[in-house]
């Protein structure tokens, strides 16, 4: 018989409620609990027909709920994590997983033996505009790709909520540095070698709220991850570019843009002494009608693939979308941004 | 007597021609003779009234020329630099003024004992794009710039001439490497202390067509140079982020925009537990009415400075513009850009 599941949310934040809103959605999934330690989220969550707790261990000895939602702050996902699993819950935790490697890897292993569920909600693995350039990449659309720049530029300047506390493991790195290097390792362009990354404090006195990693990959592609919270001009999402044409997506909402050259590499004259200048040169613009612009749509994303997934791993039907493998990589990866901003040089990651 | 100069141009090329139209528009500066191993150049240079050799030496030799401009292909720089030097001329040379370090060293040594003047000719410093990003920088415009992206892409693909032989000197990081370093480092930001580059023959055989070069400076700043000639999509040829303003060029042609946020960095609600979300969060773009735009034009490229200046400093008014050691350190970094390129690693610059 089909695993029902019956989720308990453990901070009722914004993911919490996110979760609350997106998880019913899934056939076989309830949401039953919630918990928080904020008195009017309780009393909204009651309004909604959840039980409600105030502290998480009550939640995890609540027998209707068995699979466990963490939602909480960063730095308390290593003991909620654990504790649930220690209650024989199965567990969805926020990104970041963890705030290092280590506490990841003790949350995997009591996971491991008491047998429950754990996966980590990376849901921007189902971004529509990611999903396209996975598409693109998987399809060599653009020929053979050298080049990869992800950017995410905000403007409002100050980083929310408890994201702006290091001792809660905020800044960007953790918020957004995450899903962004957790889409590059999802891409499997083969193995970083080596990042070098620039890391500031813009406009936040306590945390990165910008950071510019450049990844040099084994095969020699290069792949750019910048984003800050004070870049009032955006530059493109996505900027993909390849031997045959070049993949743009201006922002998370927009389609995506294919160019290719109407007339590609014609053959230069032999003679090293004809010195043409002018409009034939190297670095001028392709003329608009030797252009050839394809829209490709992006979609919607498809954040329920997440919780289908996970339900369909609970049943033995699945592997789960998202490996704690694959996690720590990315763990390891934020890590080498750090360690690379702080020493202005590379760090190698043979 | 204020020396005038007569000066012999050897290599009747693209920028030979520019030489030959350009000089003569400062006050002293003649252009009496041009050499070119290409008979139907020698022959167009005859009709523009220049006298006209096939041979460099031969142009040496002529003692009405005082002043020789350098304007070959990029492997031939050296060694017409030092005969003419020996021949006791004053060198004009265009960029890069060598292959390597070694072969400049050798250059300004023969330079120095022969008593000439010896300029490399970076004329993109006196660009109207660049000037502006000086000005600002200079200015604090923006206040504490963490970054800035310097970016030239083409999208002809093939690179022209003989820039796609690597036996000539050829290459974009050559080509124009050379220009984004040398403004690079005449902006006075600090001591770059590591280099990160990515480095490929997208659709050039032969010579390298794409360079993504990340230089970390000992303040914190970084720069980033990228270009290549097979991007079919325009990113801006400026960005420079500081914590009070961005400012984009669009293009060398462009006038500059300056962003500022109107209200800028509210103070947050101190409770950690507060959890707003939506549209007041770090990431969301700015309201058109909370960002101030100003357009700050960018005027045009003051190329005759260069000319201006070099004739000030023969007659011993002023300090070249160029300095030979300025030219040095441009070298050393495009042999770290190569070297990380090859490496996939930073290259240290202590």
């Amino acid at each position: 018989m089909k695993k029902e599941m019956q989720v308990g949310i453990i901070g009722y934040g914004f993911m919490g409620h996110w979760h609350a809103e997106h998880m019913p959605q899934t056939k076989g999934i309830t949401v039953a609990a919630v918990c928080d330690v904020d008195e009017n989220k309780r009393e909204e969550a009651s309004q909604k027909g959840y039980r409600s707790y105030k502290d998480y261990r009550e939640l995890l000895q609540d027998n209707s709920v068995d699979t466990v939602l963490v939602s909480a702050p960063n730095h308390l996902h290593k003991e909620m994590v654990i504790e649930a699993a220690k209650a024989g819950k199965n567990i969805i935790c926020e990104k970041p997983a963890a705030l290092n490697v280590q506490e990841f890897d003790e949350m995997v292993r009591v996971a491991g033996e008491c047998k429950v569920q754990l996966e980590v909600h990376q849901n921007r693995r189902f971004d529509a505009d990611f999903r396209c350039v996975k598409e693109a990449l998987n399809n060599r659309t653009l020929g053979k790709v050298f080049t990869i720049g992800s950017r995410f530029f905000g403007a409002n300047g100050l980083v929310h909520d408890w994201h702006r506390f290091p001792e809660y493991g905020g800044g960007m790195i953790y918020d957004w540095g995450v899903h962004l290097i957790d889409q590059m390792l999802d891409l499997n362009l083969g193995k970083v070698v080596s990042v070098s990354a620039n890391v500031h404090n813009v406009i936040n006195p306590e945390v990165d709220d910008y950071f510019n990693a450049m990844f040099q990959f084994d095969n020699g592609l290069s792949y750019v991850i910048e984003t800050g919270t004070y870049l009032l001009y955006p530059l493109p999402r996505w900027y993909v570019a390849g031997d045959t044409g070049t993949l743009i997506i201006k922002s998370m909402l927009d389609d995506a843009e294919l160019y290719r050259s109407g007339s590609h590499v014609e053959k230069l004259p032999d003679s090293v002494l004809e010195t043409k200048a002018g409009p034939t040169r190297a670095m001028a613009k392709r003329a608009e009608e030797e252009l050839v612009k394809q829209v490709l749509p992006t979609g919607k994303p498809e954040w329920q693939m997440f919780y289908e997934n996970y339900s369909a791993a609970l049943n033995g039907g699945a592997d789960l979308a998202v490996t704690n493998a694959q996690v720590r990589e990315v763990l390891q990866l934020m890590e080498a941004v750090r360690l690379s901003g702080r020493k202005h040089a590379s760090v190698d990651l043979k």
